[in-house]
């Protein structure tokens, strides 16, 4: 009601013989009527392009304000400490729990009205999967709280808060995920828009947080690894730990253990931003009933090939990994040096199967969906903006290649081919998974799907000619009825020919959960501490060690996000093919 | 005709006797017809979204290998060079000449066919400011081969081909910028696309090697300037000189006048890339008829405080830049101090200006327009998006003003006020130019607009009540004879009235005009060398000098671009309002 009112008086106005009577009054009275037409008008329901502007800029600017303290953070400046940073996420945290709160008891008051909903936006197995790491991430929190124990006398109160509150966040959000994230907001859209960015963005900053702790930790490490070996001689940063003993007797290992934690930590932070940022792009959003309607999951026979490959891929890439590790400390240039002859066979094997993905879209003419749908677009833009991190790096690395000398180790030559399959199969990948993405599905149930695409009116510009010809001379009327009895008369014919469809769909399965296991591998690589682009010093040579610490501390984390979401975007391909 | 076979050959084959007869035929037969199929597939039309996904990850490998040669430069090492840059830059863009020719030769014979143009891309006046820089970056090339000539002897030819490869570069693109950059294409997608984003990530190396010359350039400066002072022993970088005589006398003003040319070149080529950008995203799209016309121009009378105000902005922004440059050389301190002083007055206008622009739209309630048009959308994410660098910088500020100790200079809280005003500023100015460019135009000779507009549909759930009750009890055909009698009869209320829209208009173009001033007084400062940012000390102590030096490298680019780009978009404004 008090959204209509501003336009009601505006035009009211007009009419009313006070305001057309006298053009010559008193200017005490026009600016009375321009005060009163002004708070009218700010009553009035704001433009929606205008709020979407306003929160994105505040939003961006929480997150900037975090960073930029984070960048103080890592000068280890005598003025700003963690505690500083933590009680800003903390307190963002709080006004986050404030506002699901409010939204959900308004929503459950509203418990009658049954909210639109957007189908596309957060899948049952999503929010399953982001279940799994937010119970990783309580697991942290209750270190972090047994660790503020054990060091409460010397070390300040923010430490023991933010876990307790950051523990609570999560659950809550775990409810809000499961239960509104599909919702298509269309009342206080202003307001709320306002509550969804301030998750969005206190999300981001605590996978911010996650990053820069986790990588500080590796940092840390690798100095001491290269202090040990005689390499350096860099100092292993300032210490944190607090100046008093612990009280309880398992402090260590609460640090220790907290480190395997953080990757899942991470990935949960920054998926829940990415689905919060869906349901703030839905705001307001008028929903095409067509294309929102949730797709019946299938069944998949002959799936054999696929996953026992992936197993293999997974499998080898864990032995490589704990081989890397033991290796690295003695000698690095043969535990890199391996590292990259997997890489390149693992790569090679994920660009074979992406290209024939590929080439079995090729060999079917499906049309494509070009429905709006926020949370695909997103997802694609998700994914081409993260390989950008690697890109980078591989291009990086082939710089290096190329200005190295004679003297330079000798696994360079892998490197090169390594660092240019790394290119390649993230685009490969790229094109095979949004080509997923945006075909149309083809229904299990619907065998008369490839009549129906030959007799409903042609695709781009396509015209079935051999077909056309049968039809000249008939009227529209019998035209209909014609081709009524014709999907009736194929359908033996199509079921007969729907051998080649059924094996091309599992062949994409196949290849599809092969990249899956392909792409889980080479996240679980890097976010445990598999990393050579540290540890073979070809690129430091070139770029010097500032310089390509920049890089790698941007391109690891945006790498580590990509094989996440190209794994969850996987999923989704499979479930769809 | 090629485009289509595909398909009528696989719906043909579904038909025909041999394929529905035979189901287990010998399996080379099956290969034989995969093959073939797989063939005619291949020289199907290629789906676009795909070729959307292929071509950006072409074009942003392009960028990120000159990126990585870059970074490798910045080391000063021995094995890559400027040259190597130069060269690649230099292949570049003479691949992007052969497919302008290629371009406007098919345009040529095509003649007789007039296509498709997108009306919002690239205005007239855009085009000519952009034709004003292309002279500038002319004059360039020719300092750049006058210097190659006087040092021939000892400087790589590179050198000299590259400012020849250059200019035809400017040239043909500013032809290509007036003929063809409107254009609609969709002949040959696939292929153009390549070409389109060949030339957008082209000229977006040209402006990241532009920034680098410059931010080198002024590092180089300021590290002389603080040597010579006694504050720092720094080296002043690796001598970039030559190692002969100069063979003419001009040399040296050919060296030094480059860097005056530099901020225009750079604005050049950055723009470029967006316009291109425009086209890219326009091509295949299908032209909503409606919303492409041309919008008249319209006469602007009363405009006088405006233009007065910003003129003055502008002459107090030129003594500003000249007395910092004479007075940071002195003594930094008070030279930073009083560019403080001066950014927060400036600043606190600007507030001032763009809010009171936001008050007079929402006393008027005019639709938004929210039909499809992609040169619309990128400027809006630019704006927003470019300003993320300054946003970045300003909480930097912010957070060493807090952290900085008794000790710290006295202008730290002039500095915190100026940090917080250019955060507020662009937040203010962003909704102000996004407002106006999302609002639908009222045409001058509409006087009728208020009244259409109560008597059309209403917008946005609007009722019109106190009209509504009058209409009662007519039929359908009376209400449409009513409102036209209606509008004859309130035309002398609307003219009446409508002296209040004149005046807002008259308001916002007033506004509008100081704004575009302004900001063109803020490009210039920073663009000519006042950075105060380097020189005040303040966030260099909390920082560290490498990230700090870091942060503004990426900062300022990103707020000249800002600024120019909010020239544009606000000159854009000032013809609509």
């Amino acid at each position: 009601m008090v959204e209509h009112s501003g336009l009601d008086i505006m035009c009211l106005n007009k009419y009313s013989p006070a305001s057309s009577s006298s053009s010559s009054s008193s200017s005490s009275n026009a600016e009375k009527k321009l005060f009163s037409k002004l708070k009218v008008s700010l009553t009035k329901k704001y433009p929606q392009k205008n709020a979407e502007t306003l929160s994105a800029q505040y939003g961006t600017n929480l997150l900037l304000i975090g960073v930029s303290v984070m960048l103080a953070l890592a000068q280890h400046g005598p003025a700003v400490k963690k505690e500083h940073l933590l009680a800003f996420i903390t307190a963002l945290m709080l006004v986050q729990l404030v506002w699901m709160l409010c939204y959900m008891i308004r929503r459950e008051r509203e418990r009658g009205l049954v909210p639109e909903r957007d189908a596309h936006a957060g899948t049952s197995w999503i929010r399953g999967g982001l279940t799994m790491l937010a119970l990783l991430s309580l697991i942290m929190d209750a270190f972090r709280i047994g660790y503020f124990v054990g060091y409460h006398s010397c070390i300040s109160a923010v430490l023991g808060v933010y876990p307790i509150v950051h523990a609570l966040h999560t659950i809550s959000q775990v409810h809000f995920l499961w239960f509104h994230i599909k919702d298509v907001i269309k009342k206080y859209e202003t307001f709320e828009r306002f509550g969804v960015i301030h998750a969005v963005f206190t999300n981001l900053l605590l996978w911010c947080n996650g990053v820069m702790s986790e990588a500080e930790h590796f940092l840390n490490n690798h100095r001491r690894r290269l202090t040990a070996l005689g390499y350096a001689n860099l100092s292993t940063g300032v210490c944190v730990c607090p100046h008093c003993n612990c009280t309880t007797s398992v402090c260590s290992m609460f640090s220790t253990s907290l480190y395997y934690l953080y990757p899942f930590n991470i990935e949960y932070h920054i998926f829940v931003s990415a689905m919060l940022l869906v349901m703030w792009k839905n705001i307001g959003r008028t929903l095409d009933l067509h294309s929102n309607r949730k797709r019946p999951s299938t069944r998949s026979p002959g799936l054999l090939l696929g996953p026992m490959l992936g197993l293999l891929a997974l499998a080898s890439s864990v032995t490589v990994l704990v081989v890397y590790l033991m290796q690295v400390e003695k000698s690095p240039q043969a535990a890199v040096s391996m590292f990259y002859c997997y890489g390149v066979v693992m790569l090679s094997c994920m660009c074979v199967a992406s290209g024939a993905g590929l080439l079995v879209y090729r060999l079917e003419a499906w049309p494509m969906d070009t429905g709006s749908n926020p949370s695909r677009t997103l997802d694609t833009e998700l994914l081409l903006g993260s390989s950008l991190g690697s890109w980078l790096m591989s291009w990086c690395s082939v710089v290096a290649v190329a200005a190295a000398g004679p003297s330079s180790p000798s696994f360079r030559w892998t490197c090169l081919v390594y660092s240019l399959l790394l290119v390649l199969e993230k685009c490969v990948q790229n094109l095979f998974i949004v080509e997923s993405l945006y075909r149309r599905r083809r229904d299990p149930d619907d065998t008369l799907a490839t009549e129906v695409f030959c007799v409903t009116p042609p695709y781009d510009g396509i015209v079935n000619r051999g077909y056309e010809t049968t039809l000249e001379g008939e009227t529209p009327k019998n035209r209909v009825a014609f081709s009524r009895k014709q999907t009736d008369v194929t359908l033996p014919v199509g079921n007969r020919l729907n051998v080649t469809p059924g094996r091309k769909r599992q062949i994409l399965k196949n290849i599809t959960i092969f990249l899956f296991m392909c792409n889980i591998s080479l996240w679980i690589l890097p976010a445990f501490g598999c990393r050579p682009q540290y540890d073979s010093g070809l690129e430091q040579e070139t770029f010097g060690y500032s310089v390509w610490t920049t890089v790698l501390n941007l391109a690891i984390p945006m790498n580590l996000f990509y094989r996440m979401h190209s794994v969850a975007s996987l999923f989704e391909v499979f479930r769809k093919v």
